[in-house]
């Protein structure tokens, strides 16, 4: 979930050639393209969403990638199975159970080349043109991008502080809508920030069971929870989920390792058409996050060295809104995850909106994600006030000093 | 390129669940299931595409993972760009400006998953249902599993010991056919172990640039060259060329690290599709084959320490097929890559054909691929009687073995 980092962004410019797609989806950005300036300078940037280097376990990474190649040797870099080395799978699942308190069996469970792989693989067995899919508002940009690719109708239901807003999605399911998808973020929402509630989580599996439809459980964050109890998934709840996540977040994103977890006949179309992407995700990789992840008690170890790291910036990026811009926006402090919401009060940015506020704050050495760029089709324009802060890359001192300099910004344009 | 071995193969039965896509294009494989038989048994296989796993260089990998994880720490594992990392596509660059004699800039270079991922994306920006895709017959199975899931129409242009025909394509493409892309793997071919000629290069590129078609062209055996010189790639002819390869081959397959060089304007939406399909490349995997191949000379060493191993082994199959089959077969020797195409003489393999082979050789432990496994919608029936033979995996005195075991299946069956 690297999305609008200047880091990811691709460096050319895309005239279609005329060899290309009649309907091409590939979206060209004219904010990918302001941030790519973020890249090179010193800017202080609160737009992307890398993780914390420091909670990177390189020391570990680099003993066991070193008893990996000496014990291992050749199996460890040569081909392997579509659906994962089954020690990794089989971590997965066991993990996954925990979570659910479900029984996982490993069969369920496919590696993935990121979790952005399960939404491009999601959306090549299941979509047909013009089906539709719900996302919410404001959604994830990268689901969206992985997804419009398949020409799936994007019908938005509202997000708000606890999630989607699943009394709306009945209304409209009972009034006729009959999604393929429903695509979620349920922890710490991206870019929302927001947990979706028990009950709506409860209420959602059972409008996939009476619906048939599938929901696409997104959960990159969740192992990053700073405040409140964790949440049983979707996956607990209904056959009809597939959820994603990843070893990004929790130790590094580098190896482009994630999962997906769903019912058996799905997990076997997905296997096929990973297959026919990139045969499968990288052996040394899995073994190398395998041989990690699975020593007994590491990964809550892990918790407790990194998500401080992230509690303490989020405390200190959301103490510097509230004691300097104060009124002129809302938002919510979330209970984990990176990103922090912020709907600006109105005529605080003028006409320009958010993306008149990332120039000014550009000049003055700072950046951010305007809200523009979570919108699907049929939300344009909604989020053109608000505003996607990362506090993960920065440290607690230069997450006040950008706030500062925001406030610079938003006091020049309003 | 692993596209059969049975280590590759998805565990699982695929029945469509009620939300998948009205037509699904994934391929269920009665080979396939037939050849996972040979996964956990002492069964010789000559199926698979696995690359010889002394060929790998784990030592100088293991030395250089150390270095790259105590050196570059938490960059080496954190998100990198979309394209790949300046370091390896440098080096890529300079390899094919080299190969091709022609000026090639890094920026048309794009890091992949794979060249396996390649043709997924290429697919993807490309391709409309319908269009036409020309493929040699036989054809590369990946590649076509890869690109049926965008519903071409595929048409087959024969391919013989000197590549794909151009000559019939060409009075093709005078008669009306219009394609959209002609795939070729042009050195040491799979299935058949040919080689495109220069002449047949040159007037592939006359041909798409006249026609306005893209050539893909898919190398990833070339470095494996065991008789004769190189011969300029299609890459070097027009502007209108894909080339894919791969680090699988020359170093090792297990980290998913391949490449596309193609005009400016097609590998920016290739990016772009990219982005959307796993945001990036391992960080880890691009850093480190560059540590490993950016050293001067070490590819050129690389190739002196492992081409031996393929021509050895290729030349013990290629007599114990002489010896043994004699005239019951019909073949050419490859000039390097991993396979060797068999068409046997008429009545030889009775009505069951190539498949009644395949189940008699496995009671007596021995493996290939039917040749039906490499037929294109357009040629079902065309390689019946035809078997391919990789002697990439076995060493000479079980190539020698497992032809044998061929001989006395098809003594039974014939």
């Amino acid at each position: 979930m690297n999305d609008l980092d200047p880091a990811s962004s691709p460096a050319r410019p895309a005239p279609a050639p005329p060899f290309a797609k009649r309907t091409t989806r590939l979206r060209s950005s004219a904010i990918r393209d302001l941030l790519k300036l973020t890249a090179s300078s010193d800017i202080l940037s609160l737009a992307g969403g890398l993780p914390a280097p420091d909670s990177f376990p390189v020391a570990e990474l680099r003993r066991e990638a070193d008893r990996l190649l000496g014990e291992f040797g050749a199996r460890s870099v040569q081909y392997s199975t579509t659906d994962g080395v089954v020690e990794l799978r089989s971590w997965i699942a066991d993990h996954a159970a925990a979570a659910t308190g479900r029984s996982i069996d490993a069969a369920q469970v496919l590696v993935t080349h990121g979790s952005q792989q399960g939404l491009d693989l999601i959306a090549k067995v299941m979509l047909d043109p013009g089906d539709v899919v719900v996302v919410e508002a404001p959604s994830y940009l990268g689901a969206i991008q992985a997804l419009e690719l398949f020409e799936p109708t994007f019908v938005s239901i509202t997000g708000d502080r606890h999630g989607l807003d699943t009394r709306e999605l009945a209304d409209r399911l009972a009034g006729g809508l009959r999604p393929k998808l429903v695509y979620v973020v349920a922890n710490f929402h991206n870019p929302t920030g927001a947990t979706l509630a028990d009950e709506r989580r409860r209420e959602l599996a059972e409008l996939a069971d009476r619906y048939g439809f599938l929901v696409v459980e997104d959960d990159p964050y969740g192992a990053i929870r700073f405040a409140g109890s964790p949440i049983p998934p979707v996956l607990a709840h209904s056959e009809r989920v597939v959820h994603l996540s990843t070893f990004s977040k929790i130790v590094a994103p580098g190896f482009r390792v994630g999962w997906a977890i769903g019912p058996p006949e799905v997990m076997a179309m997905l296997a096929r058409a990973k297959q026919a992407a990139d045969l499968h995700t990288s052996t040394f990789a899995q073994l190398l996050l395998a041989n990690v992840v699975d020593r007994p008690g590491w990964l809550e170890e892990q918790q407790r060295r990194i998500v401080p790291i992230y509690r303490d910036r989020c405390v200190a990026l959301c103490d510097a809104i509230d004691a300097v811009l104060g009124e002129q926006v809302a938002y919510h402090r979330p209970d984990g995850g990176m990103f922090v919401w912020l709907a600006f009060a109105g005529g605080a940015l003028g006409e320009g909106g958010a993306p008149a506020l990332l120039s000014a704050a550009l000049e003055h050495g700072m950046a951010f994600v305007p809200g523009t760029a979570f919108e699907a089709g049929d939300t344009v324009g909604r989020f053109h006030h608000h505003a996607r802060l990362s506090y993960a890359t920065c440290t607690p001192a230069q997450l006040v000093d950008a706030v500062d300099r925001l406030a610079a910004a938003l006091a020049e344009i309003g």
